[in-house]
């Protein structure tokens, strides 16, 4: 393949490699559709993100892996084995992180609404912070640590007014986001002062999260300054010196077109610098750091294998290829209007000159992963590769027309394995209860 | 409640009744968020659809209810009890149905892209027909056919160039859809062929499906009429009487605002008056008639009840009240832009006075419920009712975040009992598996 794509490639049979792993020999072994990802590449990623932080930021810097983007019991061992951390956002990726094993206390807890069992499921782990949504939330902790008798890392959620996404953002001075406390209205300085008079709890970070798929540097900069300015305005009046700051993550990734990502090192890089930066113009010594990247770790280390079923000549010209996937295991085209490159697997490096829609196989019309695509010339039967799907695809899946998901695949130096196994019809309906029937009416 | 909503109304402690029992106890009995649904209700909306088509048509006529809007094994018992048939669109729907103890022989199996695995399966079982999307379907159900010396009921998916929406419809004379064939380029016709000269399958329908929250009966009109015409063209070319015409479903259900859906009865009248006319016009004897309503029985029997963590105001003067559901059980607000209404659980009678907003609980800034409703005034703990939630909520629902999916509950005569248990977070991370670590790199 290219470039943009360093776990693909093309063997001597013409057929797609992942992880230097026959794909096609993988779908015949896992069946389709079928979630594959290279493992080398996720933790090629962790570790350029966290050692190239290290290179640029002078003070103690940590990456934390953000897992709504793929969470599954294998990711936090990989995470884990990297010496990286992981943010959750629900009990459920907590759960899954300690059925990974991985460290309590390297885990950051997000969500703007957190349940009680989960709160005190976090706390009793022992996370390392939880990073607190509104003065609620901040009360129960409290109450919490005084129950246990314990003093809890809190961290708070702050809205720098700086709107990120893909190549446009703008610095609105208050934002309309249901995440955390406003800054610019003064919302944010009044919950520190909750914080740090409230018993049992101690403040460690501040914490934002501008956006997704961001390729510019800038509304980072914009951002760290603004959360810097704050963190020297709690010094200044409140005398309290906040030691983390966590500018969250957002970095986009390469789908297709004019997607035009920075090099992990290109974007640690910068953060480092505009924090300096800010530390210098504000004469204040350098917070310690974290990044969160989810999708940028995860996303271009995955391809969706799936089997063309049928290819449909529409009136008017348009080709669609019906696949045995779709909405229910990839539904950003639907709710975000994603797309996506594909290839099939075999004749992968032969040039891509046709423009072919890719449907799903839901009961719905806008069921479809990707349209007016290039792709090889296909036929029935064929297999192909949407690439770039490791990120908020198996994540987001759903059991829509009780399609079970398909399994996840992970290859390491070649060699393949099943980190999340392939769902039945007897897995999507094994919650329905079947009521005594009443006869015919 | 009001009268679109006969399922739902207040007790004498003015809180929220469905079907007859008190939501606020069975909040308390299932915990939050909860899928809650009245079965009476879905099955009068059963009833009232076949009675007033067999009212208002002369031939025979069928409901097949189109269980891709809410599936589980009891909704398939129903059915059955009902004497209604019932449409799947895969072998999960299938083998959900199965479950239900449903008769395969009242099953109409849809679907653009059906595995072979599927297709073996529906026939095994003896569904009804298999209503096939192109050619190599029709060749694979008569290869099957022939291999087990049966002859298969086949029903043909048809575009016949109506696109309907809510109030607005077209007729496009071809239609730019991943499903059926062309009425107006010939295709469908040269299908109707091949499955006439293929060996072991019996062309017993045709279908077609104009799209979904039709509120009009003119675009079912003009579909019934162009159906038709194609059914006396394949009389006069081919000499083939095709027996039976699904028109589909799409009809609307009232949501919000300037939604205004048909009563049941008009829009079974209004579609047997287009058929009859387009048979008087067209000097042929009326085919069989199905319909295949979904969200217009489902739906509006059923809500979701959650909680709200936490009542956050906006700079700017916007109220977002965070529940503890979200986009992972109501993918609808994010994915069309659906919206709703809602209601406290406690005064439920009270006058709506404040404008809010709906956040969820899930890690991602557009999710959201509904925006700017109007609601009781509402406190951190309360618990609220979002409407006509009954269909594609459940069954479009996903793990994301981990969050583990609500129960259903179903409420028959007042008595609550659950169709669909709670998942844990066990159940979301069971298909993970735990490699074993290569200990610290």
């Amino acid at each position: 393949m290219d470039n943009k794509r360093s776990c693909l490639g093309v063997n001597d049979q013409n057929r797609l490699t992942i992880g230097g792993a026959d794909v096609a020999e993988l779908a015949k072994a896992f069946g389709t559709p079928c979630y594959i990802m290279d493992e080398n590449k996720i933790r090629s990623n962790l570790r350029e993100f966290a050692c190239s932080l290290k290179r640029h930021y002078p003070e103690k810097s940590r990456i934390a892996y953000a897992s709504k983007a793929f969470s599954c019991a294998h990711i936090y061992s990989i995470c884990d084995q990297e010496g990286v951390c992981a943010d959750v956002a629900s009990g459920g990726e907590l759960y899954t992180a300690m059925k990974g094993r991985f460290p309590a206390n390297n885990i950051y807890f997000h969500g703007n609404n957190k349940t009680s069992t989960e709160l005190r499921y976090a706390i009793n782990l022992g996370v390392r912070c939880i990073v607190a949504d509104h003065a609620d939330e901040i009360r129960q902790i409290s109450a919490i640590g005084k129950e246990l008798g314990k003093t809890l890392n809190i961290g708070l959620r702050l809205k720098p007014g700086v709107e990120a996404h893909t190549h446009e953002f703008i610095q609105t001075g208050k934002t309309d986001s249901k995440f955390g406390a406003d800054i610019a209205s003064g919302e944010a300085l009044a919950l520190v002062k909750e914080i740090l008079e409230a018993e049992n709890v101690k403040l460690t970070t501040v914490h934002c999260h501008i956006g997704s798929q961001i390729f510019e540097a800038e509304p980072f900069g914009l951002a760290a300054m603004i959360m810097m300015k704050f963190m020297a305005q709690v010094k200044e009046e409140l005398g309290y010196k906040i030691p983390e700051l966590n500018l969250g993550g957002g970095f986009g990734i390469y789908y297709s077109g004019d997607d035009s990502p920075k090099e992990i090192a290109d974007i640690t890089k910068a953060i480092s610098h505009f924090v300096i930066k800010a530390g210098n113009e504000l004469h204040m010594p350098l917070p310690e750091l974290v990044l969160e990247p989810g999708r940028s770790i995860v996303g271009p280390a995955g391809i969706t294998v799936y089997k063309i079923g049928a290819v449909k000549n529409i009136p008017g010209g348009k080709t669609y290829l019906s696949v045995d996937g779709g909405m229910g295991d990839n539904i950003r085209h639907a709710l975000y209007g994603a797309t996506y490159e594909a290839t099939l697997l075999e004749g992968a490096s032969n040039e891509r000159t046709e423009i072919v829609s890719i449907a799903g196989r839901y009961c719905e019309s806008g069921d479809f992963i990707c349209r007016d695509i290039l792709l090889q010339p296909a036929k029935a039967g064929d297999l192909l590769a949407v690439l770039d799907t490791g990120a908020y695809n198996y994540s987001m899946a759903s059991h829509y027309n009780r399609v079970p998901k398909p399994p996840v695949v992970m290859v390491s130096n070649g060699n393949p394995f099943v980190v999340v196994r392939k769902e039945s019809w007897e897995d999507v309906a094994k919650f329905d209860n079947v009521i005594a029937t009443r006869g015919r009416s």
